[in-house]
This record gives C-alpha cells, sequence and structure tokens, in this order.
C-alpha cells in the first residue's frame, strides 16, 4: 500500500486524511477550522476554478468582486435568510490593535470599536443586493449576470479538510433577471453547468434533483442540487443552484421599470460550488494506493522517470525524454520529467502513485535498446496497468491513453453508483439497505416535513434531492403507508 | 468633454473618481472603506492577474492559500513586524450570531466569544512562516516559492476607490532560501517581474529602486519598489519586494538542516502588487474624455458599431462585420460588435470613449460602398485619431495598430515623466520644483534619517527610493549640506 496508507475498508475516514497529508494537498492550520490549501491542492483546485469560469462566460457571466465584510443589520432584512443559517460567523467588532503597556505584546484597542459589528461574509445575497440596488433601475439594466470567486466563513465545530473548513473557498453566482421564467431557467441551466463540470472533467457521476423544502437553501424558493455518491456509500452534496424569487429583491427594495411602465421587484438566483469539490474528488477515485486524478484536473499528467546507473544511460534517456516532452507539450499535456538524483526510482513511483499522476513513464537502458518505454496507468494499480509500449508515437498513443483513463474513472464511478443505488418498498428493507449496504436509496416518500425528520432522526438519513426527470410511480410512504406520487433519493450524507 | 467628466486641469482628484464611477470600474459599499468592484473594473484585473500569474509561475513559482484569520499572538513574535503597520486592523471577537429577543433582528451571542480574538489579515507573513515550520526541516525542502492571491483588510480612515481601500486584492509571494545571496536573487528578481509587467503590460513606466530605511517594509532588511508618476505629478508606489533576512524564521524558529549536517534559520522574502494597479493604470493613461486603456489589458481591444437607417443598411453592415469579427478573433483580438438598437451611435461613442476601448470602428452604408471603415484610435482623441482605412486586410492592420497603441501609450507617459523629473541642487530649489511643478526630484540627501523626517514635515515630499543602476556623484545634501554619494529620487506621493 502507498506509504503506509490505511485501506478504505479499514478505516474510510482515517483513510481520507491520509491521502489529503500525504499527496500534499492541504492541512490543518493554527487557525482552528482554518485550513491550508497546499500548491499540489492548490494546482487542482486552479484547474477546476479555470474551467468552471470558461463554462460560466460561455454562458454570459462576468466576474465582479464585492465586499468581505457585510454589516450586521443587513441579515435581519430577509427572515427566512437569517433564521436559515446566518448564525456561526465570524463577527467583527473592532478595528484597532495597540501594544500592551509592558510591550511585550499586542491587544485590542478598545477604544477602536465598530458602532456597528460587521460580519464576514458567510455568503453574499445580501450585501450584493443591497449593490444590485444601485445597479438596476429599469428593464434595461437587466439581467445582470454576475459570478464572484471568494473566501467564505461559516463558523464549524467540527471540520475536515475540503469537507467541511471554517473559512472556504468557493464562487458564488448572483443574477437578477425581470421575470421568474428567466430566473428559474436560469438556476436550472447552472445546475447543468454544475452537472457537465462534474461529470466530464471531474469524472465524477451526479443525481440532479430538488431539494425538499426542509432541506432547501435559507432565503430560496426552490433549491437545485447535484449529489454524487462516495466510496464508503455517503451522498455528498456537489453544488446547488438557487431559486430566490423575489426575496430578496423586497428585502433590498429592489424594483425596476417594466417595459410598459409598471414598477416590479427583480427575481433572483444564486449558485456555488467550493473547494468540497475537492473533497468529492478525492473520494470518488482514489485507491488504497494514494489519490487518483481524472487527467482533466492533474496538475501533471504523465511524468517520466529516468532508470540509470550511468551519467551515459541518463545522458541516452534525456535526449530521448527530451523530444517526447515536447511532442506531449504541443499536445497541450502538462508533463514533469525527473531525473532528480537524490531520490530512488522507487521512491518517486510510490510519490506520484500517492500524488495520482494518471500516467507514469519509466525508462531504463533496456528500454532505449528495445525501444519501448514502461507505461503504468494510476487508475489501474500494479501489474494489469503496466505495459511496454514502443516509443514510435509515443505521444499521440499517451494522448489516448489520457482520454480513456478520463472515461474509465467515469464510467467506474457510474457502475459503483449503480450497485449502490437500491429501489426499497418499506422501512425495514430501507432501515437494512442503509446499514449493511449504503448508498442512493430510492424511496416512496409522502411529503410531508414530519415524515421527512423522523426518517432522519431515526436513521440519520436524509432525502438528497427529488430526481430531475424521474419518473412517476404510484406507491405508499415507507414511513407512514401515504400514497406518494414518486419515489425520492435517501441516503447518508457528508 | 466625456459625459460631463470633470478636467484634470480642473480638478484631479475629482477627475479621478468620475471615471472610475462613470467607466464602471468600481464603487462604494454599504461598508466603510470597502469597494465593490463592478465587472467592467474587474475584467481589467482579471487580465492583470493573468499576466502576472504567467510570469510567477514562468519564475517558477506555485500558488497556494492560507487562512484569512490570523491569531493575535502571532502579531507579537516579529517585533518589527508589529511596531511598523499592524495596528489598523478588524479584529474577530466572535463567533456567533442569535436573534434578539423581541425577534426582530440579530444579535452578536456573547456566550461565543473566542478565546483569543483573531486578526482579519493584512498581510500573511506571520501566518505563512508559522506554516513553513511544518514544511521546512532540510535544505532539501528549499527553497518554497509559493505565491497566494487573496483578500487583505488594513483599517483605512480615508479611503479612495483602488489607491486606499480597507478592504483590496493582491497578491503575496513568499519565499524560504537556504542562503541570503538566494533570497536577494528572489526578491530582486520579482521586482524585474513587476517592473517588466508595469512597462510592458500596463505601459507605465517605473523607477526600480530600493526605500530607505523608513519607508521599508515592517519586518524587512531591504524594500525594493516600483515607482510610478501621475499625472499631477504625484508618485505612486506600484508594487514592493522584500528581502525579509532570517527576521521571520527566527520570530517563527524556522531551522533547516544543511548540506553539512548544521542547522540554519530560512531566508526569507516576500513581494505583492495589490488593485491599487489599477489606480495606476487610470492615472497614467486617461483622458478629459475618460478612461484610457492599453490594448493587453482592455476587456474589449476593438469596438464595431453600425451606423444605419434601413434593416437592409444594417444587414450589409452586419454581414461584413461578422467576418471581420471572425478574423480578428483568430488573431486573438477581443471585439465587440454593437448592434443594439435601443441606442443611438452617439451615444455608444461616448460610452467606448469613457471605457477606454483603444479602437472603434463606425460603419454607414458609405463606406460600405467605399471599402472603408472609419477608425479612431483611443490614445488620439478627437480628429487625429480619426482615418478611413480600407476594409481589405483591416484585421491585420488593427493589430498592428493596437501594438502601436500599447508602445505609445508607454512612450507618451515616459516623455512625460521625463519632462516631470527634475535634478535639483537646494532646498529652495526643491520647494520651488514641488509647489510649481512636481514630479520627480533628484537631489542629493545625507542619509539620515532625521533629515528625510524634516523634509518631509516641511514639504510632504518623501524619498521614493534610492534609484538601482543609479550613477555615483558627489554631491551636498540640499537639507543639511553634508556630503552624499548619490542623488535620491523624492516627490509627493499617494
Amino acid at each position: 500500500m502507498g506509504k503506509g496508507l490505511t485501506k478504505r475498508a479499514e478505516n474510510y475516514s482515517e483513510w481520507y486524511n491520509e491521502i489529503v497529508a500525504k499527496a500534499d494537498l492541504a492541512e490543518n492550520s493554527g487557525v482552528r477550522g482554518c485550513m491550508v490549501i497546499k500548491p499540489y491542492g492548490f494546482a487542482i483546485w486552479e484547474k477546476m476554478q479555470a474551467e468552471l469560469d470558461r463554462m460560466f462566460k460561455e454562458t454570459g457571466h462576468q466576474n465582479a468582486y464585492f465586499p468581505i465584510f457585510i454589516p450586521k443589520s443587513y441579515f435581519s432584512k430577509e427572515a427566512s435568510h437569517v433564521d436559515g443559517f446566518a448564525k456561526e460567523c465570524a463577527v467583527v467588532t473592532h478595528y484597532r490593535l495597540k501594544n500592551s503597556e509592558d510591550g511585550k505584546e499586542v491587544i485590542v484597542d478598545q477604544d477602536a470599536k465598530l458602532e456597528e459589528e460587521l460580519i464576514v461574509r458567510p455568503t453574499s445575497e445580501t450585501i450584493i443586493w443591497d449593490t444590485y440596488k444601485r445597479w438596476i433601475q429599469s428593464y434595461r439594466d437587466l439581467p445582470i449576470l454576475v459570478n464572484q470567486w471568494a473566501n467564505v466563513v461559516r463558523w464549524e465545530m467540527r471540520t475536515r479538510l475540503f469537507l467541511r473548513t471554517s473559512e472556504f473557498l468557493w464562487q458564488e453566482g448572483h443574477t437578477a433577471h425581470a421575470t421568474k421564467v428567466e430566473a428559474i431557467k436560469e438556476a436550472e441551466q447552472m445546475l447543468e453547468v454544475y452537472a457537465d463540470f462534474a461529470e466530464n472533467f471531474m469524472s465524477v457521476p451526479v443525481l440532479q434533483g430538488t431539494k425538499t423544502e426542509s432541506e432547501r437553501f435559507a432565503g430560496a424558493l426552490e433549491t437545485y442540487c447535484i449529489e454524487a455518491l462516495m466510496q464508503d456509500g455517503k451522498a455528498l452534496q456537489a453544488g446547488t443552484s438557487h431559486f430566490l424569487g423575489q426575496n430578496f429583491a423586497k428585502a433590498f427594495d429592489v424594483k425596476f421599470a417594466t417595459k410598459d411602465g409598471g414598477q416590479e421587484y427583480v427575481w433572483a438566483t444564486s449558485w456555488g460550488v467550493s473547494t468540497r469539490l475537492m473533497g468529492a474528488l478525492i473520494m470518488t477515485h482514489s485507491d488504497d494506493y494514494g489519490l487518483v486524478l481524472p487527467p482533466k484536473l492533474a496538475p501533471i499528467q504523465v511524468v517520466i522517470v529516468p532508470i540509470y546507473k550511468s551519467p551515459e544511460d541518463l545522458n541516452r534517456i534525456s535526449n530521448y525524454a527530451e523530444g517526447l516532452i515536447i511532442e506531449l507539450k504541443e499536445l497541450g499535456i502538462s508533463v514533469k520529467y525527473d531525473d532528480d538524483d537524490q531520490r530512488r526510482a522507487g521512491w518517486k513511483f510510490a510519490e506520484y502513485e500517492m500524488k495520482g499522476v494518471p500516467i507514469r513513464i519509466a525508462i531504463g537502458p533496456k528500454d532505449m535498446e528495445n525501444g519501448t518505454v514502461e507505461l503504468s496507468r494510476r487508475d489501474v494499480p500494479g501489474k494489469e496497468g503496466k505495459e511496454y509500449a514502443p516509443q514510435a508515437n509515443l505521444a499521440v498513443r499517451l494522448q489516448e491513453l489520457l482520454e480513456e483513463i478520463q472515461v474509465n474513472l467515469f464510467q467506474r464511478a457510474s457502475s459503483y453508483r449503480q450497485e449502490m443505488t437500491t429501489i426499497v418498498d418499506n422501512y425495514d428493507d430501507f432501515k437494512k439497505t442503509l446499514t449493511d449496504k449504503g448508498g442512493f436509496i430510492m424511496a416512496h416518500w409522502d411529503g410531508s416535513e414530519e415524515t421527512e425528520k423522523r426518517i432522519k432522526d431515526e436513521t440519520k438519513a436524509t432525502i438528497r434531492c427529488i430526481l430531475h426527470g424521474g419518473k412517476e410511480e404510484d406507491g405508499k410512504c415507507i414511513y407512514s403507508g401515504k400514497p406518494s406520487k414518486r419515489r425520492v433519493v435517501f441516503a447518508k450524507a457528508y
């Protein structure tokens, strides 16, 4: 096993923590609940950002930036927003430090107290709608299609790197529309963008659906979500898109002059994904040897390790590698040539395996004689994923293999999800499936918040979503026996 | 004048504020001192970020992310760091809100008081060196070449959009080295990168130099800077790079095992540029008609405005424009075709002039007959910058013109700086030049902090830098008459 990594089957949670540490992705900082994202982890996040940003721009959005601080009073304006979640927040009360009298430390200057406390943004609906009030007068000013890349803070008592941290990085889209139909279409469109990104870049299959009322974002009329399934059978909400109706427009008094001269409140959406996606990425593909990355998000797609004893051997290998690297770069493939003479080849193999580099190429003197290389694909560990490939046309072969790995990871995760999705018709089976197998459970539900809550209290399973495009089907609620029109998706979740 | 813009000569400060507002770059928010960067302004900042990020990566740096909060006690660890500036900070004291008893508002939950206050980062040396302590054991772990793109907060009483705001966006590089020589080389290299960026992308000529001791960054042994000159004759510090010696390594106890088995403190640098560059960009090039942007940083490089009365005219023009747009995009030129029928052409002309679009093309029915377009370059307003260009090979002509504009802006700013740089040999001339003309003043200084301070108190001029590559020259300090080996650069500054 990679560098003494705990096995998934032994302790999934420990396995996850170790991968995050050993693959140099992130670590805890000296500040409770706040993480340091290390260069290798950040390089993956940058790749995610770049793709998402491109997709946002292709769908007509522009980036902007809004203040990190929100006056406390703003949170009182949209009642359901505050009731829902805006409580565990970092509160700024003072604006100056000073030296202590003995000169040995700095202390808070009590004279520098803010008249109104400022909240470090947990999300930016309130400050943004306070701004949109200035930007929107007429239908001509609509739609506003704005996104922000930012850090946000939600004070968490129990944190886990990437999955739940007090500070995290995310993007939050905030759009303003003249009509309800247009706003709903926008919220749906962004869910599609998220699903596209998850499946085609992260190789993570996701369910698309709508949250139940109790799981909705605070202030939203509808919350759409993508839900992924981790290898321990638990679900992970990977992104949400909210139709906010006119709630924030009303709270911040944002009206527009319609074409026919009337005045109407503006319709809104918001949508976001965060560094939590890193957690989903790690937990979906990685194995007992370490991180596994889909090629499209791998900072290093191909690593080349020369195996040599003499300088002459190294020279011959390096000459060949140079040409290969040029070819790979021309194909847009990121490649690293690791000829560091301080580390043994075995150490390097373990290192790149742990870091999830999709393809490893080893070249020794024998290979140079035979005109081959040893090629190992990370998605198939061990001998099975190893082959001796001819040096001729290798670059093109690698390009194809990267595509194959990308698809293979998606298919493997899809098969797993299929195996781990169970249709259940009574509460005993439901509980048994939850305990013995986990995964997504498709079951009938009577639509009441009470039933949802009881099931959650008794089993810890929540309704992940009401599937989009799910078929209607008469049935009986597994809990209350009341009639139901469709199955919903239950699971225990992160 | 563009949309009733105040003239520079009338009120430079007001002119600046109006451009920021009218060109849709940024605005004040509901939070004192914090700005909203609007989409058009942010698009310029994104272009800056992309170029700088590329340059950082080309020089071997990687991005990472560190917490926004820093425990208060960290600031006590490096004494000169705290004395220098870490006082005007946002202080987080609580981590929870709750509903007031009457349920009408949210209030701070006094039970949720932090044991140790957290400071919103004004800069990240302390939290990063606390982290590097975990990352660095041996010479093999060095160098660490890390950059962070982040928001930082320094509480400011008097703020101006981009130039001085309580929250601003920036990048901060933090590197760790095994030797003093290597660290100094890194700090110098990054100053070169900044100068390259300022001159070749922003078209802003800069002086490169070293700060005097009193103007140094708190905790640095040397601060290098680039200094630009604004059109009102005031200097603007556009970027700094610090050689930090072993100060932070000592404060956070970061040692490494040397090759020969010893233990040594690590050598450090830090370097940063911020959204303040937006202020420098605006103030260097813009005129009484509005914003002027160098093509390399313009979100829209070419705008095409059709002039038509009949739908048939529009059709013919649009057909031609379509082909031109394809050609321009192939050349990597960003182009906007504005056929919005809700706005008159005159309105559009004023709008794109205000927004600093480098080239405007207008096409009317006459042009279509003649096979020409009306081409206006933004850097030369009015008739002088207008020509009728043949439609044949227009894309290539535009590409060349964009390059020409880029260079022209730099040359114009360089000429201005040259005119506005005065060699002065006595204090009377110094004061007279400062009052009547402004600009950079090259004068002898005795090297003492006292003289520097007196000149500052009496005239508000500061020593901007000791020029790199400046020639040695015997002379007498303009203030004290004491001997001096070289002139330094004085100016009033932003």
